[in-house]
């Protein structure tokens, strides 16, 4: 029971509070926060820290007619539980249920579907750019978090709004979780400065002080602090002037959980009738002490003890499975060289950044630059493996084509997040990977099944000349102990063999599991089923199928991808007349939430789904 | 014969010249370049902009152990001539011969592949990490336009390299083709003053003087006057303020083409041993008058006469039929806008820009903003078309999926030099978008095979609810003048009709002209084919498919993209067991530079290629 949230049905019940109303508020949505995401799982830091901004954006905007597109969109819980959707909470994240990212099918406030990175900027310029060429009043806000601007397209996006003059507000949610140097080092004791009328002479004078400075001396603890204070202060200065140069105003910082502070700069960027940047300072978990000392473990996380913040220990993941045994091969190959985009939690590289930093490259939100930068190592001699959820890897398409596989270059990709993703829903799925980098001439992208095989593929990987990617779950790491061969280019193996097989099975990655099951289902019933480990889901090996088609005229494709463009369309063409091949594979749609299993399940993708399949198909015959 | 160029054997020889001496070859490379370039065409304004930068890299660096990455690369042709290759410049971009960008495989000088824009710096920085990694010691440059700088993916790399500290070299060649408020719009006489003691005191009173105009008031042609002049002060001071908040050490600008002036700041950047940013200033087509007048027009140009300038007047091509229907459209549609990156005049979008000012968006080099711009736009209710070459919109793949795709929206893509571009090589081609744009849930593309076709498939696209694409080749625009249905989704239609067809070829696009001719062929040799116009390369109607695979069991496709993921393996995979379908399509690999008719009919896309096809499959029968 929360005796004030209870009453809110709208934004606009937020606009009648009071101040101290509205605080009260923030306290009860936090509580809700925090109860409802224990027992669901879910984005909890960056909620926790936008309660106020939340709040403050509903009462000086009036959505939907005012637009307020969030950057990646998982901190708009708050913004959901003020517009209707407190109710819905229970199933969040759940299939059937309440998205954990901004859905226009869900409410009219949610003015633009994101869950991508730096693309509110962007589409937050559409739209008033609309609202411009149709003679329209209303407000467009932005609001980004300081990671997102590490991405290039923020930037792309600033630099033609700035240029335009267009009326916009973009809300720079600075929680000092960027690795760039350009935001997220201010210093709250400065708040303020921007509007004395000192301003500029402070400025110069730093400027003079600051640029006698050098990094590169040690002198000793004291003179360190010092330094890095002058830096602190510094970045503060040039933040302001970085985006007055983009040709917005700047305004801030201010503390962005201060409920009126963030209120009266709103206020007044609606005033300007230009480009503005507000930037605000908000501490990611706030209020909840757990979140606020472990914001990164609390970012996305699942299901908790809301009293200790307790989680389960997960299982070893396929991302740490990755990490183990890029830390292994570091040890042996002083070249090697991992980059990650912002995620070296997410994709298991957190201990090798540990222990081999300087062969450890964190580039932030930018999949583009990840790409390239490796592809100019690999070039220069280096070894470089780029670790990248599936999902996001797609931002780098072009680099990948054109400046590693065009020319050749040893660059190796991990795509983690492969296949169903689950409760992230349609904007996480990791099932178009092999649609977009399986036509690329040159590329090898490959699928293990099992942790053993993972290892076998990134030291095949290690060895070749060209580009490699290898696609993996997320989730718990699969363990089948059966004996494997070397891997060889475009080749699998069989991992299940029949004298006379009915049918024969192609699985690739970790529908091989689920094949194995089924063909002991399949057994029981009297028919027959080889396995076969697919291992590549490109440059497959023509001789190798045939010898397959051979063996077994009846072929049944298992992926966790699409089926267009994806491994059983590469099948099929290249057994035409040679083989009866039919697909498993997803619907060629985007796929919504829900646990993983449930979606592979809905897909036929399980022991079940398959043993079924071919039973029908042995009907038939 | 050119005295001295003709002694030029490699970089050595250009280090060993007095300045006098230097600056005659400086005037001996831009007569070769323009006597060259007239009789093969090429990109001839960039490249006569930097012969001093490019003489001045060479005498300050020493290749090919110091490392130069030219972005986007088509002013590499200094480059290529003093590094070995000026005998082969008779057969520039011509098949066999030399390319027009820069290739590691022509020259260990060519120290990394570009084509595309805003990669150099990733790249460099790379090849420095590499460097610094293996304790080698040697310089690394990148080298890029201020048009490359819109791009954000040039930021994300500066951001990194600025945070690193990693000692690398940008040199900011500004040629004023940038559309972006933070460069190009730098005056001369300021140069120095970076240097002056009273340097930030100045900075400072400008400030507050510039803080002070308001560009909504007019107050006439003389305070116009002065608030440009004010404004090109601010952007030079803010450009620096730019790069060094990125971390970068900003020297400059100087002119670019004052050779002596370019090797002193080269030689300051080598001793800073940090990121430096040099910015010069250049005049694209320098020394050649007519390109100086016109560099737009000698930016890529096909030969032309020396004396002159002149240049045959090219044939209606499909982007200026584009434009037209744009125009026409935009006529009776006010919500419709049209969106490009940096190319007005390649896109044929010139005339639009200037008669409807308001619903034109040229939003730079940065396809990634474009398309998640116009979607913003299209949610906003306005009508967006973004034409951008095939080969640059695969920079955009996850905002085309995530952006439009999977919200649904109505942005309609338009991709220009789709399939085979001839002389512009590998990095040119636009025969992957079949494969990055068909597997894309929702998305609908076409390919029209004359100008009727694309004036039906546009207004189809404009009255769809959601999102599309047309892709059209480069060149000359075709015209059949044969009647063709209303546009049906996923539905092609029959363009050469027989009673008892022997064959039927589905082709696609610019193909249809070839399967028309080759049934003419076909027929004297007694083989009936009929023909149809594929018109759509995804979302296929299986109800037509399984209709023509009625009429006729053996099918052909035919396309101009490879053939992984192409048109032809979603014909065989939609008709299997229900037609024989064997598919023409270009071969599974990068494709060097070539006239397209070369490269077309190298591949059997020609009348003749397909006549042949069918009469051996004939044989066979």
């Amino acid at each position: 029971m929360y005796p004030l949230l209870d009453t809110i049905q709208g934004p606009e019940d937020v606009r009648k509070l009071t101040e101290a109303q509205t605080e009260q508020l923030a306290a009860e949505i936090r509580d809700f926060l925090v109860c409802h995401v224990a027992r669901t799982g879910g984005h909890l830091s960056a909620n926790l820290g936008v309660v106020e901004l939340t709040l403050a954006l509903h009462r000086c905007f009036e959505t939907p007619v005012d637009r307020i597109v969030f950057d990646v969109g998982h901190q708009s819980y708050v913004h959901k539980i003020l517009t209707g959707r407190k109710d819905e909470f229970d199933r969040l994240r759940q299939k059937g249920g309440l998205s954990g990212f901004p859905k226009a099918q869900e409410s009219a406030h949610d003015s633009f579907d994101t869950g991508h990175a730096s693309t509110s900027v962007s589409a937050a310029l559409g739209l008033a750019k609309a609202r411009d060429l149709q003679g329209q009043k209303h407000f467009v806000v932005a609001v980004l978090g300081d990671g997102a601007l590490t991405g290039g397209m923020a930037y792309e996006a600033l630099n033609q709004a700035g240029r335009d003059k267009t009326p916009l507000i973009v809300v720079l949610n600075d929680n000092q979780m960027s690795i760039g140097p350009n935001v997220g080092a201010l210093s709250r004791s400065l708040r303020g400065l921007r509007t004395k009328k000192s301003y500029l002479k402070f400025k110069l004078n730093l400027h003079r002080l600051l640029d006698k400075r050098d990094d590169s001396e040690d002198k000793g603890p004291v003179v360190r602090l010092i330094q890095r204070i002058k830096r602190r202060i510094k970045y503060f200065l040039l933040t302001g002037v970085f985006f007055e140069e983009l040709g917005f105003t700047y305004l801030g910082p201010v503390d962005g959980n201060h409920l009126s502070e963030v209120e009266k700069i709103l206020d007044q960027a609606k005033n300007l009738n230009k480009p503005v940047l507000v930037h605000i300072r908000t501490l990611k978990g706030k209020g909840y002490t757990p979140a606020e000392e472990n914001s990164a473990a609390f970012h996305g996380i699942g299901p908790f003890d809301p009293e200790t913040g307790e989680c389960a220990v997960p299982s070893r993941s396929w991302a740490d499975a990755v990490g183990s045994q890029l830390e292994l091969m570091a040890r042996q190959d002083r070249r090697l060289v991992a980059v990650t985009a912002a995620m070296p939690q997410g994709t298991g590289l957190e201990q090798f950044s540990k222990d081999f930093p300087r062969q450890f490259f964190d580039v932030g939100i930018a999949e583009e630059h990840a790409v390239t930068f490796s592809a100019g190592m690999a070039k220069g001699g280096l070894h470089p493996w780029v670790v990248i959820y599936s999902t996001f890897l797609q931002r780098a398409y072009d680099q990948i084509l054109h400046d590693v596989c065009l020319p050749g270059l040893p660059v190796h990709l991990m795509l983690d997040h492969a296949g169903v993703v689950g409760e992230d829903g349609e904007t996480h799925q990791g099932i178009f990977d092999i649609a977009y980098l399986g036509h690329i001439p040159g590329m090898q992208l490959m699928a293990p099944s099992c942790e053993e095989e993972l290892r076998r593929m990134m030291a095949y990987a290690a060895a070749c000349e060209g580009p490699t990617a290898i696609r993996y779950p997320k989730g718990k790491v699969a363990n089948d102990m059966i004996e494997r061969p070397l891997v060889i280019r475009g080749q699998g193996c069989v991992v299940r063999a029949c004298e006379h097989p009915d049918y024969l099975i192609l699985a690739l990655g970790p529908c091989v599991q689920d094949a194995l099951q089924a063909a002991e289902i399949l057994r029981q019933k009297g028919i027959e089923t080889e396995v076969a480990d697919a291992r590549f889901a490109s440059a497959l090996d023509p001789a190798w199928y045939h010898e397959m088609a051979a063996r077994c005229g009846r072929i049944l494709t298992v992926e966790d991808h699409i089926h267009q463009d994806g491994y059983g369309m590469k099948v099929r063409d290249l057994l035409y007349k040679q083989a009866e091949v039919r697909n498993l594979s997803l619907p060629d749609a985007f796929l919504k939430q829900g646990t993983r299993a449930e979606l592979l399940r809905a897909a036929g993708i399980c022991p079940e789904g398959i043993a079924n399949l071919l039973e029908e198909w042995h009907e038939q015959e």
